[in-house]
């Protein structure tokens, strides 16, 4: 008889992470599995032993592609924090219960380092109490901030749609023989690939932002301002692209000083950011005097499904279904992980790797990927970051609008 | 010898306003003009007599199917007010001796109501001094606030982006099993046309937002939060669409309790009305304590060419070109307007109107098309939107994104 799978998602969504769900279904179903049942809510919906039973939902081809066309967890999500045995023995115990009714045999979780912390204490838990359940992770995060894999899947839709949006803005700002300064404020908490991913907007039609500010470079007041002006000189509308992750030297993150608010997850992650792209605006008007206009680009970069790109889909569907193939490979406490093999033409494959070496690290962008000026992207970041943008899936437009699936 | 041709762009940009710009070009080389002028920056760049030569620009045909896919204003734009004649004569006669200079037999104006008002002037006076010149304008705007027409070029693209983003908004909130409040903040000064096409977003798939705020209907502090009290009651995760236009009975903007700013631009209208979301926000976190998200669809609802309706490029264009054939007809000081025929099968037609009784007048919402409790559309609101958000017109992906046309 064919395995049980069990397959959940975690932490925030992306426009593709029901790709790498599609991935897990479609390649579980094609290799014999027996049932295939999708955690709700994640782990935390899996305590209250809220599952459903995928080929119920998923069973016909139409609906899969509907799955690939839809933004956020189809099962629903969460950021709960498992414990450490030590802490909580009585969670596994729950949890393992939980598997043994349903005879699971393997269990995927598609999330980020958060969730990558979880199948790294569920297999390291399953192999003290001898356990033969498998425990794979799949990749997902639009920061791309995971270790061990290439890129992750949910970065390069992000990109596509940051670079597309930020091409927009660059034309709207310069509609007027006006000098204006507008600032993007873009997602991501300690490393800044989605704001970097602003630069893929520039090209033969577009000269791109003007300047990129991230997390990796320590801001300074004096040295942005005096950068502004010089620009200001050169040009009548400037585009900046900031990172909400910005940090002064000291590690004050710049919305801060506008918002004052410190809301924290389970993990300890502040909750929000905003606020970054409003306090660089004071900035420039207080000093400068000019006009500008702050922008965050907010949740759409997460779940803005209808611009995405067609390789990103393509490889969270594969690290989906490689996750299964290692599983039934006997695996566990491995992640599926994205390996490139060129960029010209663009070529990757998809590997296991150890999950402990993933779980709670974040990779931040290399120093010589970050212009001199700690401003601008180097040709290197664009021939790692344009191809993972190519190529688009297109939504099924029903009565105007893209067609999703709901549960 | 054909007719001489000044077009130009004014106002707020749209992700369609350059298809308007293409079918009066396109209309005006089939019918024999001899020159085709674009004026840059408005009637501003045209006092500094800034013209281009547009069959140098966009005399080959993959540049007009750029130009349908580049937002933004392809000549650049102003907000530069008319005096009348009265208050200075010399802005007229700098104006009619620069025409006269071009040999200039027809003037396009393609804008708003504010750009109406340039061309009612204009041709008033061109009557008055015994001026043969033609005077027409080309509606633009995502507003749709313009009397006379059935709807705004602009509009129907504006409202299919914020129906979809509205869509995949709601697929996000609804990942955590968590109570949420998502305040959107949608553009619309003193008609709530494009917070209401949030409401488009409903379907099979998909409730629609929970709760619509317009500037028509006067914002009630304790009707809305009993209202937000109420949902909360019933579901999860409540989506409120709210117009930056949203005022109380006494017309403060909420966003003016938030920001205070006060910029007004050479109409007198508010520059900026941003800080709705936020105020909604921050009041339903004091009063009811739940999690609440405030995200504002910004400039994007504005610029986002790579979702535009189908239906919204064809009328843009479409009224371009029938400003060119009144023109050439002997027409001025008239608008050219699109006429609904029929709203199953949609089909519209193009005629022209009088440009004074649209210049610097605001239409609003039909009351009978905002529901009952004010906070949701009617059946009939849906039956004049749903048409004008129907088919695609895809960028072209050059690199992951989309190419524009730039001068």
């Amino acid at each position: 008889m064919g395995m049980n799978f069990l397959v959940g998602q975690s932490g925030g969504p992306t426009a593709v992470i029901n790709s790498s769900l599609a991935g897990v279904y479609e390649t579980a179903r094609s290799c014999g599995a027996n049932r295939i049942y999708g955690m709700q809510y994640g782990i935390e919906g899996l305590l209250q032993e809220k599952l459903v039973d995928l080929d119920q939902l998923l069973g016909n081809t139409l609906n899969i592609e509907l799955l690939k066309r839809t933004p956020s967890s189809y099962l629903g999500s969460c950021r709960y924090k498992l414990p450490t045995p030590e802490q909580d023995e009585a969670v596994y115990q729950k949890l393992f219960s939980i598997f043994a009714k349903y005879s699971i045999d393997a269990v995927l979780y598609i999330g980020g380092n958060d969730s990558m912390d979880t199948i790294a204490k569920l297999s390291a838990y399953g192999s003290r109490i001898g356990s033969p359940i498998r425990f794979i992770g799949v990749p997902k995060t639009i920061d791309n901030d995971l270790m061990l894999t290439d890129h992750t899947p949910g970065f390069g839709s992000a990109a596509k749609f940051i670079a597309t949006i930020t091409k927009e803005l660059i034309c709207d700002s310069n509609v007027y023989d006006l000098q204006s300064v507008t600032v993007a404020e873009i997602m991501g908490r300690h490393a800044g690939w989605l704001a970097a991913s602003a630069s893929l907007a520039k090209g033969e039609d577009c000269d791109g932002p003007d300047m990129i500010l991230l997390p990796e470079i320590p801001f300074s007041e004096s040295v942005f301002l005096s950068r502004v002006e010089a620009l200001r000189k050169e040009k009548n509308n400037i585009i900046i692209a900031a990172s909400e992750g910005v940090q002064t030297e000291d590690g004050t993150f710049l919305c801060d000083l506008v918002s004052g608010s410190g809301a924290v997850d389970a993990f300890g992650h502040k909750v929000t950011l905003s606020g970054t792209s409003r306090y660089l605006s004071g900035l420039i008007q207080k000093h400068l005097g000019c006009k500008t206009r702050a922008i965050e680009f907010s949740t759409l970069q997460r779940c803005a499904s209808h611009l995405i790109s067609r390789i990103d889909v393509n490889e969270s569907y594969q690290v989906g279904g490689a996750a299964v193939l290692a599983a039934m490979a006997g695996e566990t406490g491995r992640m599926s992980a994205i390996i490139r093999k060129s960029n010209a033409p663009y070529v990757s494959t998809c590997e296991t790797v150890d999950v402990q070496e993933v779980a709670n690290k974040e990779k931040t962008i290399p120093t010589q990927w970050i212009a001199e000026n700690g401003m601008q992207m180097t040709a290197a970041f664009e021939a790692y970051a344009r191809p993972l943008i190519q190529g688009e899936q297109l939504p099924m437009y029903v009565n105007g609008v893209p067609r999703h699936i709901r549960m």
